[in-house]
């Protein structure tokens, strides 16, 4: 008889976004007085960018013709090396030296965050920050990671408390020694992200502990400030404890074209065993690459004209982000992030729980955000808006906010 | 300090392709004096369809405008409806009725054939057909259901020996029952297919001891004969045991462009859980779906024109599978397979072992084929040949070694 993954089991069944899902329909089938705005899903909404365009038409055009069509992607790091060698300047770029196997290109950070966990043992203690993206979560339940959900948190896991006191950047642990440690910078949900001096107290406490930093910086693109790492490898001494993950999709609006980037040193070594080597065996064995269109197209980001259409659309969703912040401030709630970040988390009114916020602003207002405590316990008393719609209905969706207020 | 999962240790160094790679390179440096002629891998030489490229081109161009710009696809089985409503219709073509939401499309069957190990609990006894492709062996050995690698077997796989005798089509195992069973029809690298009759056993066989069928069936567009199944749920009762794998690489020359589906029958529980709900929820946590232009690319091989197109580029393949089987079997060579499959099973020249066969024929006849004992023990004594060459290439590959032998 087969036996199922029963770590599945233990995965609590009202998951974040389809809950947010449920409820958006069930009120939109009683017929709410004004169009519903959604500034809850981090999703892009701008169009792919021309120079993006034009070089995935380019490459499907050469896919048509015998002379110039691509089979399997047989190069290093299941990528073309153009689009390796286009990664590893953007790094040096911000003066970070990759090698270019050092590099693996994916179909997501999604992906990547989830599948990296299979190149190490099950019995390694799991450290996220709290509030957290669910999938660094959930991805450890299913392997056997995180323990038991006892309703509110996971048994095995260490939670990093991230709150308004400490900046929104975690404290290193008391107890029990995380070995392995997710950081997302700039931050998803809070917006907000690390400078530094922070980042390296935990390169050194990973360096000190054997612990691996597992990297996500899907968002560097929105950093405005000086000063603020847009990669982990910044800091010293990142190079022997920590993953980077990067993504095309917030960066280039590839959410629908499905790009992204890994990062793992040649120096990273664990128990004598390069973490390089084996995310290679296991990428090689379980991933056969990214389309060769797609890799086309994520190039061309990193052409002059890619770089300069990006910018624009970056700017525009930060522009947003603006709009978002100074309207709920004029409302009168406590806002974080949105600086370096597309996303704006907001404190809800003394008292009031982030879920009944979200029905408040949901019912009252007609706009979609996402429930702070859907990130995790720290998350409660917070809502979460994303910076990805349209410049009018953002405008519109903050004047409704602030009226409501 | 971190852990690495000591299971990729145990994996031999001396994977096959990579070792193939070696030899082909310290030849090709010593100036042979005829080109290369490479047979070995089995990766597709045709452009893609005309069809397929013009939609992944329109779809190009609806990427770049905002109206019709797509995001993340957010609907069931990571795949849009139109593909999926596309795939159920090719299903009901072959008479069998899939639920469009048993279907799951990603980037590949490779991925899907280690991915579903998620799903299943590490303590499953795992079966796979000898010789074998050897993603299913390293993903079992990377999750730890193997065992240990003995320099010849794995010592916790259950070997179904696949020979001449018996038709290269497994027989029931007599010892310990497995839970996990792969099937891979046409096979890989037999170039066999199995009949309805021989998949009963192993449906009736699965049904009965609680075991699932793991079934690729990536190369059912090169079968010719009547009466072969192109899919597992042809055969009565497979609904409660079987999990299927398709892929658009060989059936539409995909290997550069990346799709594939998996079916996941609602019906198919073990200890009362849905696997068809283990494998969604897998998918949703660690992957984002398939680019949207290469769904598209996808739709359009279920058009007309589409199968048509694909129709010619099959005929095209098995044509090549013709002039090798004929060729090597004027040669004096005992051949199997190249009917129903893109491969040709050859055995080697009495006494001759298989690497040595695949030395002689590089440094002879300069062609690359694939020695059979990288496809396991049973695999000794054949060599494998590819019909993904170009004709003229693959006659002169042909005409190569029929001189030499």
């Amino acid at each position: 008889m087969t036996h199922i993954n029963q770590n599945f089991l233990k995965l609590p069944g009202g998951y974040l976004f389809p809950e947010i899902s449920r409820r958006v329909k069930a009120f939109s089938a009683q017929n709410p007085p004004m169009p519903l705005i959604k500034l809850g899903i981090g999703d892009v909404t701008l169009p792919l960018a021309p120079a993006v365009v034009e070089a995935m038409a380019k490459a499907t055009e050469e896919m048509g013709r015998r002379e110039t069509f691509r089979g399997y992607c047989e190069e290093t790091g299941c990528a073309y090396d153009f689009l390796r060698f286009a990664i590893q300047g953007s790094y040096r770029d911000c003066g970070v030296e990759i090698a270019d196997d050092e590099i693996f290109v994916s179909d997501g950070a999604k992906s990547d965050c989830g599948n990296i966990g299979d190149i190490f043992s099950v019995d390694n203690v799991v450290a996220v920050c709290d509030p957290v993206y669910p999938v660094y979560v959930d991805t450890n339940a299913m392997a056997g990671r995180a323990g038991d959900f006892d309703g509110e948190k996971w048994t095995d896991l260490v939670y990093l408390p991230c709150t308004a006191e400490n900046g929104f950047f975690p404290a290193l642990p008391q107890g029990k020694v995380p070995d392995l440690i997710y950081i997302c910078s700039p931050n998803n949900p809070t917006g907000t992200a690390a400078t530094k001096e922070q980042l390296k107290t935990w390169v050194d406490y990973a360096n000190a502990h054997g612990s691996i930093i597992l990297y996500d910086s899907a968002y560097e693109a929105f950093i405005t400030e000086p000063g603020i790492p847009h990669s982990i490898y910044e800091v010293e001494g990142a190079g022997t404890c920590a993953i980077e993950f990067r993504s095309f999709s917030k960066t280039a609006g590839f959410t629908g074209t499905r790009c992204a980037y890994t990062v793992v040193p040649k120096a990273l070594e664990r128990e004598g065993v390069s973490l390089n080597a084996l995310w290679s065996r296991r990428q090689g064995t379980k991933f056969n690459g990214v389309s060769y269109v797609v890799q086309r197209a994520a190039e061309a980001v990193f052409t002059p004209e890619g770089r300069a259409q990006t910018r624009e659309n970056i700017a525009y969703y930060l522009n947003n982000a603006r709009v978002i912040k100074s309207g709920l401030e004029q409302a009168g709630l406590t806002v974080y992030g949105g600086v370096n970040a597309p996303y704006i988390w907001a404190r809800t009114p003394e008292g009031v729980g982030s879920w009944d916020f979200f029905d408040t602003l949901l019912h009252k207002a007609c706009v979609v955000t996402t429930p702070g405590a859907g990130f995790g316990p720290a998350g409660e008393g917070y809502i979460r808006l994303t910076a990805f719609g349209g410049a009018e209905a953002t405008e519109e969706a903050v004047e409704r906010i602030v009226k409501l207020l």
